[in-house]
């Protein structure tokens, strides 16, 4: 494996696969650098049903699918993650955990953004069982039934809307003494009629057989442990954007999120762009991820060959 | 069928089947008016190879797929092109041209845009033969054989760089007397060494048995008819966005395409949403227009609860 190349794309999920599959249709000299395909969604058993072309699809299927297309493609692809990207006399050094260094003229930053877990007895056995971390993809499967969410920002509150619409009850908890979301969010979510925001609550444990029935939470105020009935549990406190390698070449935005270009994916670093969950950006979608890192990959083109660099 | 919706989506291309599908899983009550699905990619037989999840699927194979997922969902579909989009009183109107009328309260345009084609004889009978609209799709067919590009502009050098990679030799015939592109790409294209841009060329005929093998072009200086050996014809004259019916509603960039936010894909005027390759942006890709389909409906979706019409 060369150490140098035209372009490194860091993170194998929608977004670096898509850019994968783009620049070496430009014949782009590419790098691909990721642990493993697809991330949480290669990890977690969820039925997608909003990706064009595949009506349901298990995320893991899914990521399979575009791993084997990107690699009919000619890429180079080195299966570890990144400690740290640089950038060194106009050249970007790509330093990996396993301390391999690759040089690029330019890199695509794909590392996607993880759910924050609750970190609490349950959840991580439940996950596709009623422990959800995307109610956009999951929410449908639980119509008519009662559910709670974790969490009382913007995020949680826009997850109670559009559960409204599906499920029977909503039990929204927040750790806090109240919602930190905005009081619009708020009123609209109480005109809902069906949804209940418990305050001072901070979730103790998941519980279930086959699947969630139950969540244990502790009323911080009362300093009471109590039950709620619960088929489904959404974890909405937040995201955390996988950013610490490129910190120092970026500008973040309130939601540590890397600010871009929304049309080309520029970040202020020239040759360094980003697209995914890693960006910027409202919508967090596997088909608006795709979108990005094409849009990354031929605006990386535009650069490579404006700067004479190809 | 009912006469209003909470949403009018007004095309059947990628953009706005994936804007179908969004705004179902949104419980939009929602009308998709096209004539037909999948506009030129669904007539044209060419193998698209970067759409990921499918290594090579034929362009009409992969818009079925697309509207059998729509299919699946709750969408009424009204199977007629539109004529006009008005705004009245905070509410869209939108006139078929079989002179139906719905009404919604917000609007998806994806109308799309066709290339401009050349209308001369043997181009549409060679479509998928060896003419193309679309280099990116096409250009890895032309591995090392000779290719024409109609036109002078920045897309069509943009197509000459591209080509020039694959290619052998091209030949870029600009009507005008001299090629209208950037300076910068002008020498870029020179660079390559493997394209001769011909002005004052006009292309008269295509021919070919089963696929192409030459062209004829009019010399205007000359005043001669001129014949090239060629096995492929990559027609760049521009694009034509399929705007006609919201001219008055929306602001146009100098390509004719609706500017819109990237982000949400919004339109000058509120409630009324653009995505796909009606609207202004320099990558027109199948993946991207999905992306924005996705952007539009969810942004359409926030519009219609901020303002509470849901």
């Amino acid at each position: 494996m060369p150490s140098s190349y035209d372009l490194i794309i860091v993170g194998g999920g929608p977004a670096g696969i898509t850019a994968g599959i783009y620049a070496s249709r430009y014949k782009l000299n590419t790098l691909l650098v990721t642990k493993d395909f697809g991330g949480q969604m290669g990890r977690t058993p969820v039925a997608i049903e909003n990706y064009p072309g595949f009506e349901s699809i298990l995320g893991p299927e899914l990521i399979r699918k575009f791993e084997q297309h990107l690699r009919t493609k000619k890429i180079d692809i080195e299966k570890d993650r990144i400690r740290e990207v640089k950038k060194k006399n106009d050249e970007f050094i790509v330093v990996t955990e396993g301390k391999k260094e690759f040089k690029a003229q330019a890199v695509i930053v794909a590392t996607g953004a993880d759910p924050r877990p609750l970190q609490v007895p349950g959840e991580k056995e439940f996950i596709g069982r009623g422990v959800s971390y995307c109610s956009h993809c999951d929410g449908p499967l639980f119509s008519d039934k009662i559910v709670a969410i974790a969490g009382g920002g913007n995020s949680a509150l826009g997850t109670a809307l559009f559960l409204a619409s599906i499920a029977k009850k909503i039990y929204i908890l927040e750790a806090g003494e109240k919602a930190r979301a905005d009081a619009e969010n708020q009123e609209r979510v109480q005109k809902t009629g069906k949804a209940e925001i418990i305050t001072s609550a901070v979730i103790k444990e998941i519980r279930g057989d086959k699947f969630v029935d139950s969540l244990i939470y502790q009323n911080l105020k009362e300093k009471k442990e109590r039950t709620l009935e619960v088929e489904g549990v959404f974890v909405e406190i937040g995201l955390q954007p996988a950013v610490s390698a490129v910190k120092g070449l970026v500008d973040f935005n309130e939601n540590d999120e890397i600010k871009i270009d929304p049309e080309t994916c520029r970040t202020k670093t020239d040759g360094l762009f980003a697209a995914g969950d890693v960006a910027a950006g409202q919508f967090k979608q596997i088909i608006i991820a795709c979108g990005q890192g094409a849009r990354a990959a031929l605006a990386a083109f535009q650069y490579l060959q404006a700067a004479n660099l190809l």
